[in-house]
């Protein structure tokens, strides 16, 4: 069918097209199908949305996410993509061919699986799993799509958490140090999704954090590193569509998590990297063995991949650093730089760094570095080369001036602090888009407290979003206190 | 935030709302998240697009699928839907309580499931499976939401089949025969979702199909059976949304495929009912010994609910009737029960509605009654009450004028119809949306034939159509004919 194609003014995350009910009905479509559009050679897939009068019969709306389509097309129904039945194959618990996990991995890039679909293969994957083979295969196939780096060097450096403890703040620090001793480290980050701040939020209080691959090797060439949002640049762009699709339902399965870390740090051109594997009551991996399990399987698929990597594992059951949330995160990362801040975030930081020297086989110590002010000289030569101010001073980030303090109500010993409901305050204070909202804790996990005295205090940059943070806080108990005598033995 | 509510002309499967790109990212939304609206104290769930121009801040454009909402309302991110969490507890193979399962029930009637979550759903009961116990809550909870038709008479029976056979256009045949014997039997039937003709479309040749609970109610009074479009209706409306999310993936888990069955039975009111399972190659059911199983499961749900059910178990290997295809189907659905017609449709009608009468404890004998016209003339007061030409005959009935046959390519024995190429060529030839597209089948299985001899006739009613059709046929064997000395054995 032949219909003239205008533009239409919505955004989506699918790549909708709205038709008139008169012209479906002709086509033998419903609402969700997929449709494909050809002309002048080129087909793209679009997935309908049916209307009675936005669209007149013989047009065809075009959302903003199919890009500029305008004039004569030939419309007809898609067939179904082939990785649908790759996707069943799986949910058959039958292990699935390297062509096979490319065409999976080709169709999410290309957007012909709906979501449905794409629901079916996270769950498939996650209930299933994935063999070593599978994840190996699957992780070259989704860093060979989209756009890579090369660099003429021989080593490239690189970090990656594979997260969930709140704050953390490690990679401004380690990517200093890192760069200060002439390793290039060029660091794509996220922003956050289920978190108060990832490192882009935090970065983003100091200057900007969106570049092109073009402005990224300029930074890198003048500073050896870069602090940047990886959603800029369409690094390994599969894994943002299947991470889209884990969020909802929590799945983060192994094979899937290490096929997206290593598919990132791949196609960023990377030839070394430190992963960080926190682990403990509410961390993403619970035990040690667990955690063991995991850096033998990342060491595994990075050998395939022909990169080095080495795993830490850390412990995760409680917050790295006393701020949450983007201001309060920068501050400590510009406090550590001077050589005062938090401890837990500094020996992390130091150690991280040490390891990824030893993996680069750089003779460089991390804590001279950092003590000589080198790896601070070079973080403000980040700055000021991604148009931040490269003087910038703590005082100079400022808080949200709503606040409210959570105390102890009772004697006794911090014996927890939930990661997940940090960060749930936090979001609800109104981080990371207020980048003045965040928590600061005034105890950590160990210190004892007695009852009145301050344990968090909660910023804002809204009355009413403090309010919900407070209404939360009501609910919950976010920070355990224990009579010494219980402390060690909860009661549940 | 408060927003102002605007109605916006597009139809979609989802309950869409359309927010402007700066009032989301005040409230932190991105596209395909969910809002809630409140007004009035009550609550609706609505799924973000985005748009710059086409809806301005402040504003919220509501879609047609969430109903007449105008003026302002409280706009908030809503909660993650419990049943997410039973989702997950699925895929990782634990078995759902009562209370879980209705709550995903529930979640899924209210469309509080993004896709993904619904494609996680049937890929969980798809791959790890239902148990008996879950299947029978599953069924009940289903059955329990949207409509249900209560009657006041002790017996109502009912007729299903779980498909996969083309043709086999047995319903409005049993019908007639039960609800000419003074038995109540109020059929609801779908259209085709991936054949080329269900039995409403076929109905659809005859006499209108959609019609509300109590003018079905009228209808069967009068006649004492009906032959409506299931879609009209809203019994257990959660049935056809999994559906929707089944069927992209082709996946119909058996525990699944029993609670939609038996759902929708029970809330249409019936007491009893024959389920015709097709069973052999390509069918839904491969072996006898699949289908028996799945017979004594559909027993033991069946008596959980308080229904009486007969299962047959039916040769599903080939097309039941010569003619696929709303008129071809119709006009031997008449010739049938003019006493003419293809003998498998009549001897399977006249079995299938026997065992119906034992099963509701009935002395009637469905050949006599057949064979006596009462069953044509309930059929044409059935046709009359649904504002159909109870004179209709065969001849009325016109076929599409573009023909194409299929001829042997050389003597032997048809050993093979493949049922899924034969509706997949129907629907090419543009059936069930063109009436009188489909296929007539010259020949069945075991029937002997000659090089050059016809094999199939298509009709088209478009030579467009057509040419599709043909072009389909030329590169697959949809009929299979071999020398008699190979026909019992297959070269693979």
């Amino acid at each position: 069918m032949k219909l003239i194609a205008e533009s239409i003014d919505i955004g989506t995350r699918s790549p909708t097209v709205l038709l008139n009910e008169a012209d479906a009905a002709e086509l033998g479509v419903h609402a969700l199908e997929r449709i494909q559009l050809q002309r002048d050679g080129r087909t793209t897939i679009g997935i309908v949305e049916l209307t009675d009068e936005l669209i007149s019969e013989g047009t065809l709306g075009v959302t903003r996410r199919l890009g500029h389509i305008d004039g004569p097309v030939e419309v007809s129904v898609a067939p179904q993509p082939n990785s649908v039945y790759y996707i069943r194959k799986k949910l058959d618990d039958i292990e699935l061919e390297h062509r096979e996990l490319e065409r999976i991995v080709r169709d999410i890039y290309e957007e012909r699986l709906a979501d449905i679909e794409l629901g079916a293969y996270v769950s498939a994957i996650y209930t299933n799993g994935l063999s070593m083979e599978e994840t190996m295969h699957l992780t070259s196939c989704m860093a060979n799509i989209g756009e890579t780096i090369s660099w003429n060097d021989s080593i490239i450096a690189d970090k990656h958490s594979i997260g969930g403890v709140a704050g953390n703040r490690v990679t401004p620090i380690l990517v200093s140090i890192i760069a200060a001793a002439g390793v290039k480290i060029p660091k794509t980050s996220s922003r956050a999704v289920t978190s108060a701040s990832g490192t882009a939020d935090t970065m983003e209080v100091f200057c900007d954090v969106e570049f092109s691959i073009e402005e990224i090797r300029e930074i890198v060439k003048e500073t050896g590193g870069c602090l940047v949002w990886g959603g800029a640049v369409n690094l390994s762009p599969v894994d943002d569509q299947i991470i889209r699709a884990e969020t909802p339902l929590s799945l983060d399965p192994k094979g899937q998590l290490i096929a997206s870390v290593l598919s990132k740090k791949k196609s960023a051109g990377s030839t070394h990297a430190v992963i960080d594997i926190p682990y403990g009551e509410g961390a993403k991996v619970e035990s040690l063995a667990e955690a063991r399990e995991l850096a033998e399987d990342f060491n595994r698929v990075s050998e395939h991949l022909g990169m080095t990597i080495e795993c830490a594992i850390t412990s995760g059951s409680a917050p790295v650093g006393r701020g949450i949330g983007p201001v309060l995160e920068a501050r400590e990362v510009l406090a550590t730089l001077d050589g005062e801040g938090p401890n837990d975030l500094r020996v992390k930081a130091i150690r991280l760094a040490d390891l990824l020297f030893e993996s680069v086989g750089v003779d460089a110590d991390a804590t001279e570095i950092l003590d000589s002010g080198a790896a601070q000289e070079t973080f403000r030569e980040i700055l000021a080369a991604q148009n931040g101010d490269p003087d910038v001073a703590v005082s100079d980030l400022s808080l949200g001036r709503h606040t409210h303090i959570v105390r102890a109500d009772r004697d006794g010993v911090v014996t927890h602090i939930n990661n997940r409901l940090v960060n749930e305050v936090g979001r609800r204070a109104g981080a990371p888009k207020d980048h003045g909202a965040g928590l600061e804790l005034h105890r950590c996990v160990g210190e004892e407290t007695e009852s009145g005295e301050s344990l968090v205090t909660v910023y804002a940059e809204s009355s009413d979003k403090l309010a919900d943070a407070v209404d939360l806080l009501e609910r919950i108990e976010m920070v355990r206190v224990r009579h010494p005598d219980e402390a060690l033995v909860d009661r549940v």
